[in-house]
């Protein structure tokens, strides 16, 4: 593991890192391959606004000569970004204009070739549900107990991924992906203002590959709607697109809407590559 | 601030501790009086309670040894104790029976005599709210990013402290301590079940003065019964009873209730210190 703090290379973040006592903070999950990161425009997009959400001030400049920096030495892997507060006194009071902590730890990790493109997945249902938290919803922030919880569940490796609804059994999202179901041609992905991750794979099905592929609709969706789904795929920028073949007992297909956007995405992901010029 | 990590002197914490990546831990906040940690065995009490419901394995002989070695070094401040779940792999799941990493920080702080007892204090009302959780209610856990938002909404150093509802408009706690009201002789504080941090001190209300002072009950407590209110006070572990003056343009008297509190919380910190035999 390959870590930089603020650009210095070490191990460790202080102990009164804000990150650490409050989950003051947020987080990007990169996927490198053959040391390039991909969506990284993206990610710093999402990086950004969710800093603004928090009142922190990041400084993008230097973050982004810390990743160019980790990349070099890189190959495959996982870039995980982890700004959080700076801390000067105890409490959860933060200093007005406190400068973020730029937390950068490179994980090497080999990934599957994307030809021929995943079958799919087993999933089950989480019976820890999200709460609703409207002013952090949709944000990548560093208070994640419940995904914690939710993943606690089941420790059978047959299972990819958990699904996690709301108080009020909406479906929400995967503990670590967001969740895309498809009925008579349409792609349905759950609203994330009450609660959620908004992902950047997420974010580019809804506005990048929607029109290739098939209209994509943000709205509430019930048990009811995936039971009732022809096909049901989750998204995150390590799976990219992963179609889901059964939730517990419930089975489903991987059909041509799931496999348009797979193949649409492997095309992005390609096309990022060419334009950014990856070794 | 002098801190140990499992025993070892240190400044930091590793980059892929979990209490950082996700806030998969709890904490301690600790007033220590001349080397004297109060309340300890109550604060032990409750860690224990919280990691057995986080599934966190925490050796508690070996934290007992590691508060020892830093209050012989101590003499006035906040001892707070971070225990996080270890971390093996990146990632939500949690590798079975990891240990609980174990972090004291020593804050120097002085604090003013308890004699004459505190008048009390300005707080407000907060708009942040806090979310309903059920799986998490009444655990002092790392997820305290509500609470910072709530902080970040006033810096007025007259404000002491805010005041947090849930989303259906129940008081619930202040930012960093609990509520109590008090009408016609009785004390009444929010129930926690839902969201909410059920403090050392709140306990000691409940359980250990209420039979010398007035009945305490838990139940759900709105705006009007605020406003209804004769008296009002908060607790927790730094500020001990605290009388509350005026809530924004809502004034409260410090009454007999609130100041038989004050006396009792008084009596039961003198006799600890001395059962403990603090220098």
């Amino acid at each position: 593991v390959i870590a930089l703090l603020n650009g210095r290379s070490t191990g460790e973040v202080p102990v009164v890192d804000r990150g650490l006592a409050y989950g003051d903070g947020l987080f990007e999950t990169i996927k490198v391959i053959d040391g390039c990161a991909q969506f990284l425009t993206e990610h710093l997009a999402r990086l950004s606004r969710d800093c603004l959400r928090l009142a922190m001030q990041l400084d993008l400049t230097n973050l982004r000569t810390e990743i160019a920096q980790i990349l070099v030495a890189a190959d495959s892997g996982v870039l995980k970004l982890i700004i959080t507060r700076d801390a000067t006194t105890r409490g959860y009071q933060a200093s007005p204009g406190a400068a973020a902590q730029r937390l950068l730890i490179f994980f090497p990790q080999h990934f599957p070739p994307l030809d021929p493109l995943p079958s799919g997945i087993q999933v089950r249902l989480c019976r820890q549900h999200l709460a609703e938290q409207p002013s952090l919803a949709g944000m990548k922030h560093l208070n994640r107990l419940e995904q914690v919880m939710a993943r606690s569940e089941w420790s059978d490796p047959n299972i990819a991924e958990g699904l996690m609804m709301d108080r009020c059994s909406r479906l929400i999202e995967g503990v670590a992906s967001n969740l895309f179901l498809v009925r008579a041609g349409t792609v349905y992905t759950p609203r994330l203002h009450r609660c959620g991750v908004a992902g950047v794979v997420r974010d580019l099905v809804l506005h990048k590959m929607a029109s290739d592929c098939a209209p994509v609709f943000e709205t509430d969706l019930m048990l009811d709607d995936l039971v009732a789904a022809d096909e049901v795929f989750l998204s995150n920028s390590l799976i990219g697109i992963m179609p889901v073949l059964k939730i517990d007992c419930l089975h489903k297909m991987r059909g041509d809407v799931t496999i348009a956007f797979q193949q649409c995405f492997q095309k992005l992901c390609l096309q990022e590559s060419i334009a950014n010029e990856c070794r």
